[in-house]
């Protein structure tokens, strides 16, 4: 015994259990490769001229045990007390049957963007019920999936009319009573368009010099006024009518949709989603019908599948920026999916009836106060409301507001008063202590909402929103929904540039805490001292895994960073009395955001050729350089490239730029190729953005949400984002975006420590050279650094095989699923290709059983190739197969059923069966619908 | 607007949530019933005699939102201390991935008890890890799928000895240093058995008046001795070899199975099982193969299937107390499954290496603390010791532990000084802390195991232990198993006799708190006010419930509640110089559980026979009260009886067996059906158990955990049990049982509220008479009440059609999990027949879809009569069918593909598979595996 009782560390290593695969696997795959060592691989992956030089200074890996007890220090540092702020943010109970089977569930939250509509069809239900409930609610005709959060829908929003309005106006009306941080937002995104914001009091005349208006209803402070008439004089005067609203509200009050509005938008946060210091919430965006080519962000429509069956799937892509590219003026791209969701399953479960009977609580409570400080004689500032109140007290607001937080009550303060905004959670004892706090006798409330603002029409009367109003039933439902799709809890998700990577329970359990979840983005800062530290803590990490010297946590997605990156550049050049700088240089292999981000940003976009092995054509650039130097604003490119490679001549590059007085953004969607190994400004970066959803382990929520802090050199550091209530550049509604999922990555990075990092860019790199080298006799791998490696990804070329087959790529990502596998991603940055990305966290049993079915499905195609199949009918093109079909008493196809599933697919641990056949896109989008299907439409489609 | 602002309840009703049916459904299932109300049911139903006279005293419901507040406010007055008390319950990490993909997931914690094995493979396999992790680690040939705690496992291997001796001896030596609490089960368990105690020192010899003798193995105060020697020495004196050791010790230490022990057992609790105050954790049971027939508790086989595949399946069930009745010795039944899978994937999560590393680091957290205070100049009780080392301090103990708790660090005190047990979760600075506290230096340990008590052994070399040690690969394999199963959150479970109703989330989430699950049992009260308050109400609310004077919480199983029941019976008897009374008068109808408890009671069993209609004979109760009238201890009986019905005659019932001076037992198994309606002490019961498994809301968790609390009438108080630590009478280790489960009991009353209870009796009994009604043209309803209506469930006779057609009732249990249902309870309590019980928490729409399969399949029975398809070749007798089968090439059945699986069939919500064909169940039983499978015979099943 003696010798084997070694002292021990006491916390098992994390990092071991992050990373897919052990230190024989290492030795097995590095074997494949010809290689003897990881250093022997990444010498030559990496280029010498960008390895890391500066120490990573991170501390060594926390276990889960210690992760958790850190953050429970942190969470008992906020104190969650009751919030009747209001400003956009309110209290609302999630229901527990969506807590646990949705909220903290794998399968819900570890799903990818349903790009794949086969192996969707449960989040593109739920997707659809949160559509279907916006447009009931506010009477339009067409609504989204979902955008980041009230302030940055109603910038979507004015970009949209100013695209619409054609009439060469260029001033955005805002109702003075807005949320402050979205008109803050509004602010930010107007600038760079060339659009003035004229904020303007309710009552002034509409003018036919703005090309648009928006209005609050209720407004900031709870003003509910006639928008029909107003909207009707914005009209008259040419403007197109945007209106900021409240779901809730919109169960009592007449809908905009009723009242002529063009646009509808604003945050479902009080549909069940936590407030989280700020987010995530779900913000929705409604319009009409006429407009719906026009219309920002993604949307699930009804289509049908190869068997004539009701399939789901996204709506009108060639809206999306990924396909306009240059010509897209949104960048949204990821969405709040999973906010969104919980939303459209908060309004299943509670139905029409129960919606309406929470905001009669909440109006109630509101009547209550109001009342009673009336009856008391105090002045209530607006005579229609609906959950807001303000109280006039002008040389008591302070003191009055002062002594409710001693008692653990925030409100708002106001000039000359305070408001304060009821909600689901507002218990009567909370008002009666308020109450009693102004002495005040509490008396029956009257209604406070003139009959002609109230709602007369039905909504929400689909099947859907009665047929799930017992736990079991719900609960059923969202298990049958789940089990529809495929996410990362069941297989691989080889999606290149997407890197779906664990994300593992321990850094998700803490999202659930009631001292993260249940505070007010904008409660006292003294209140929220856990999460504050814990920001501080988490930006000092990322300059650490970047070598940046500033990180703003602010921008809630990748696309908000790259817009809020350049616009710091922006920022740098007009600081510099260089505002004439308005060209941006993107490689054409770029992802689609950065095109439409830097239009967002004011700027110009000049395209840079790459060359035959993917690289930016130098060349080029320099001609490009030479044509627009003193114009040339920013360079943007992404590194490793968009090709799966670590190109070479990045640093020259980058000098190029600088030299051209231009400054270089390195788009950080593939920073899970560098981390500890590289640091974007020691080759010259000056900002980047980086995609916690990626690299840092926030879960892609089918399609949201993400975060994606900006990381920036010294000079750019004044340029950064504020906080929307007292800052400049703000580009979120909350100061520090979606807040209430970083304990994510903090724990991540915590737990992994740094060597645990180091090693997870190194087996990330490995585990894809693994793919690329066993698929390589199969399908030629397309693109390869200087010595024949891939970065952590690979591209292989499916064209050759087309040509001789006319099997697809498509072909391939569909009969993929029939062996239990997402797709890889299909055609970008090359029409025509697959990428696949495996990273650190697949194991390489997964890895090979993903290659078996690749080279399974290889020989398959050969066999179409050889004649065997016709090429209309073979196991690929009919792919995916349903067990429906499988059932078939008659079986006719050129191949037989056990071709269709061979013994190698049904080696997935349990087979997963596609709910519907391949989904025909095209036959969607010509008959749009965007909203849960009437009956009559399955009955067509059982026939 | 003003008409409809309407003062509005705060909070949603949960009741409506509970209960499956709305109030429109209601009104159509009386009208089929040709009723018109729930009264008009009620009254048809309840015999008037029986009706409650007192009011149920509980408040109105509270919310999800207002219970999860309350439960906050209880759990905040519990002290979650670090605890070194040991005592058989130590601090452990439940693995994240497992909390949340296991513990904190319907799909495991709603699932049913495996007696169905196709839809049952997942959690087969989990706990057959368990078992082979606990032969592995005991060196033992056979173990089971788990008992209910150390102390209960004691005992069954004391009664288990005393059977298998037959040698005439009464005497059971029982090592000195055991646990008190094991001490005190095992006083209880002997005494109505004639068994005398004897607690011996150790180093006494062994003599041959005892007929087996246990030791503890380590000691409860941590000492390693030679068991080897002494177990020879014990078996040269004719005695049976009972060790009581710890799993995580016996990674270090030789394992008794190496040492000569015939029987093993103890807690699996710190294999990553919550301390939950006491419970529900997993004992283990090991034996030898030679005993294996003798094995108390549910055992996991391997079989195989109908196509020769390999499948798992409760295996030797002829040892069950259901099989064996009268001549059953144990009456175990409900077990810790869910904590038994737990335990089982924590070993498959560390596997024996990671398992080694966590001992290792127990271990050198007592070395550093024994070495240090030895050094100090403080004697060290044990020379040999794993993680509990004892401090002699005659007269500083005290004091030392009072400075210990003062620091937030509970200590174990004992005679003459102290002990601590170190543990996964003990932190080196814990140890520094202490050591600082009593101002004694640390030194470097030295280990403290002699080299002759170290394993040497390997274990656990199966491949399950090495194959998942990655997040993302655990997550998938749970998920795996998960997905083969199913359970609560897919489909209706509709078993008479089990009440699968919901568990609803809000119920289920404090368990997961850690102010619930960090708190030692034995915790001074000062720590755990927030459990006492809660179980005082508990009690109180149970005892509105029934009507009873006393509520005991002890009992952790329906059975072991059964078991304290009867012994407070026997206990009164006794005081009341009437210990001869020593018959127990049970229907032949009654659960297997009724004749082993009153066994264990030392009672014996006379029959008491049933008539045509299923009631109780009264001639011949009446015969037997006559014949054994003084000897008459007990009558049991089950109300409503098990054959699903209301009873006329049970108030003369009562009466006959009290005149005759025996106390009535009401087995609460069929409760659901009398909460708010009817209170048993108002009919003539003396004592009941409750399943609040079954009506209260514990999850059945496949088999576990349960609680089985018992009411008693007043004069019965006296002989409840008490603390196993300093009262009479205990049944469990710990003094509330399973506290840490006790929560969804709570929250579910609160809930609910005097009204919703009431309203859920009646939606159960108006739901199984519409399921009835539905399908007695097709299944004739074997019986019912005096007017035609049954209870809570109904029992349909198939052996009328299994007359004509050959096919069985247990044909149509397995043909209806091709419909994606559970099978109802078959052939109890008549062979032959299927028991449903829909309980209240299931929709029409569900009822509707089992009622539609079932007549489908009585279509199908029409079909084998009529000679369309064979006896031995139709979809009846080869379900359930697997989508391997369904694939194959060619198809020679004597039925389509589509008859075969029916687009009827194809309604669940997303098909279900089974993994598996038809098990064999008797195969596995003649060639009995009980571990997991060798390679090989996975490549045999293969071929």
């Amino acid at each position: 015994m003696t010798s084997s009782v070694q002292p021990t560390a006491y916390h098992a290593d994390f990092s071991t259990r992050h990373i897919g695969v052990s230190s024989s696997d290492i030795l097995e795959m590095l074997n494949s490769l010809g290689l003897s060592s990881m250093q022997e691989l990444l010498d030559e992956v990496i280029p010498t001229e960008i390895k890391r030089q500066s120490k990573m200074h991170l501390s060594e890996g926390m276990s889960e045990a210690e992760i958790l007890e850190d953050l429970a220090v942190l969470a008992a540092q906020n104190k969650p007390y009751i919030s009747l702020i209001g400003m956009g943010y309110y209290g609302t109970y999630m229901p527990a049957v969506i807590k646990r089977n949705v909220f903290e569930n794998p399968a819900w939250y570890t799903a990818y963007t349903p790009y794949q509509p086969e192996i969707s069809q449960g989040r593109l239900e739920a997707i659809l019920n949160f559509q279907t409930m916006v447009m009931e609610l506010t009477a339009m005709e067409i609504a989204n999936a979902s955008l980041l959060d009230e302030a940055t829908a109603a910038a979507e929003a004015m970009q949209m009319a100013h695209r619409l309005h054609k009439g060469g106006r260029n001033i955005f009306r805002v109702d003075a009573d807005t949320h402050p941080q979205t008109l803050a937002v509004l602010r930010t995104r107007a600038e760079p368009l060339g659009i003035e914001i004229d904020v303007a009091p309710s009552g002034q005349a509409y003018t036919q010099e703005s090309f648009a208006a928006l209005i609050s209803y209720p407004s900031s402070t709870g003003q509910i006024r006639d928008i029909e008439t107003e909207i009707s004089d914005m009209k008259a005067a040419g403007n197109i009518a945007i209106v900021i609203s409240d779901l809730l509200a919109l169960t009592l009050l007449k809908p905009p949709g009723e009242c002529g509005a063009d646009i509808v938008c604003g945050s479902a946060q009080r549909f069940g989603v936590p407030l989280g210091f700020g987010g995530p919430h779900a913000a929705f965006f409604a319009t009409r019908t006429a407009y719906q080519r026009m219309l920002p962000g993604r949307l699930v429509g009804v289509s049908k599948d190869s068997a004539g069956r009701i399939g789901y799937r996204l709506a009108l892509q060639t809206r999306e920026q990924h396909i306009r590219r240059e010509k897209a003026t949104s960048n949204i791209c990821t969405a709040q999916v999973l906010l969104a969701v919980i939303a459209g399953f908060y309004s299943v479960w509670h139905g029409p009836e129960g919606l309406k009977h929470i905001a009669l609580h909440a109006h109630q409570m509101a009547c209550l106060f109001a009342r009673s400080m009336q009856k008391a004689g105090y002045k209530i500032r607006h005579a229609d409301f609906f959950d807001t109140v303000v109280i006039e007290a002008p040389e008591k607001a302070e003191e009055l507001v002062f002594r409710a937080a001693e008692q653990g009550i925030n409100l708002r303060k106001l000039d000359n008063g305070f408001s304060l905004s009821f909600d689901e959670t507002t218990q009567p004892r909370i008002v009666e202590k308020l109450l009693s706090l102004y002495d005040v006798t509490p008396v029956s409330p009257a209604d406070s909402i003139a009959d002609k603002f109230c709602r007369k029409s039905a909504f929400m009367q689909q099947h859907i929103f009665s047929r799930y109003h017992t736990e079991t039933e719900m609960m059923r439902y969202m298990r049958a929904l789940a089990d529809r799709d495929l996410a990362l809890d069941r297989c691989m998700i080889p999606l290149g540039s997407c890197t779906m990577k664990l994300n593992a329970a321990a850094e998700m359990i803490p999202v659930s805490w009631p001292a993260f979840t249940d505070i007010h983005p904008f409660s006292p800062a003294d209140q929220t001292q856990g999460y504050l530290t814990m920001i501080a803590r988490l930006e000092k990490q990322l300059q650490e895994c970047t070598g940046y010297a500033a990180i703003s946590l602010q921008p809630n997605s990748g696309a908000q960073g790259e817009f809020a990156g350049l616009l710091a550049i922006r920022r740098y050049h007009q600081s510099n009395g260089q505002a004439h700088r308005n060209i941006c240089l993107i490689p054409e292999s770029a992802h689609g955001t950065n095109p439409a981000s830097a239009h967002m940003a004011g700027m110009n976009v000049v395209v840079v050729k790459c060359d035959a092995g993917g690289n930016i054509d130098l060349s080029d650039l320099k001609a490009k350089l030479e044509k627009y130097g003193p114009e040339v604003a920013a360079s943007m490119l992404t590194y490793p490239s968009t090709h799966g490679v670590f190109e070479e001549g990045i640093t020259q590059v980058c000098q190029l730029v600088h030299q051209a007085g231009g400054q270089v953004y390195v788009d950080g969607a593939n920073f899970n190729a560098l981390v500890g190994h590289s640091a974007p400004p020691e080759f010259g970066a000056d900002v980047s953005h980086l995609n916690l959803h990626k690299t840092f382990c926030i879960p892609h929520g089918g399609g949201g949400p993400g975060i994606g802090p900006i990381g920036v050199a010294a000079h750019l550091k004044p340029f950064l984002p504020e906080s929307p209530l007292n800052g400049a550049n703000a580009v979120s509604a909350a100061p520090f975006g979606s807040a209430g999922i970083l304990p994510i990555t903090y724990a991540y990075i915590k737990m992994m420590g740094r060597s645990g990092l180091i090693d997870a860019t190194a087996i990330a790199i490995l585990s894809a050279n693994y793919i690329a080298t066993r698929l390589h006799p199969y399908f030629p791998v397309l693109y390869a650094g200087r010595l024949g490696r891939v970065a952590h990804e690979c591209i292989i070329d499916i064209r050759p095989l087309t040509e001789k087959s006319g099997i697809s790529n498509e072909d391939i990502a569909k009969r993929l699923i029939d062996f239990g596998f997402h797709a890889p991603t299909m055609s970008f940055p090359v029409p025509g290709t697959l990428m696949i990305e495996p990273t650190e966290s697949e194991s390489l049993a997964e890895i090979n059983r993903f290659c078996d079915a690749m080279i399974w499905i290889a020989g398959e195609i050969e066999k179409v190739i050889s004649g065997v199949w016709p090429q209309q009918d073979n196991p690929l093109v009919c792919a995916p197969h349903t067990v429906q079909e499988m059932l078939s008493e008659e079986w006719s196809r050129a191949y037989s059923r056990t071709e269709a599933i061979p013994q190698q697919a049904m080696l997935q641990p349990n087979k997963y069966w596609p709910p519907v056949n391949r989904i025909d896109n095209a036959f969607g989008d010509r008959h749009l619908i965007c909203a849960c299907p009437p009956l009559e439409l399955w009955d067509f489609a059982a026939e």
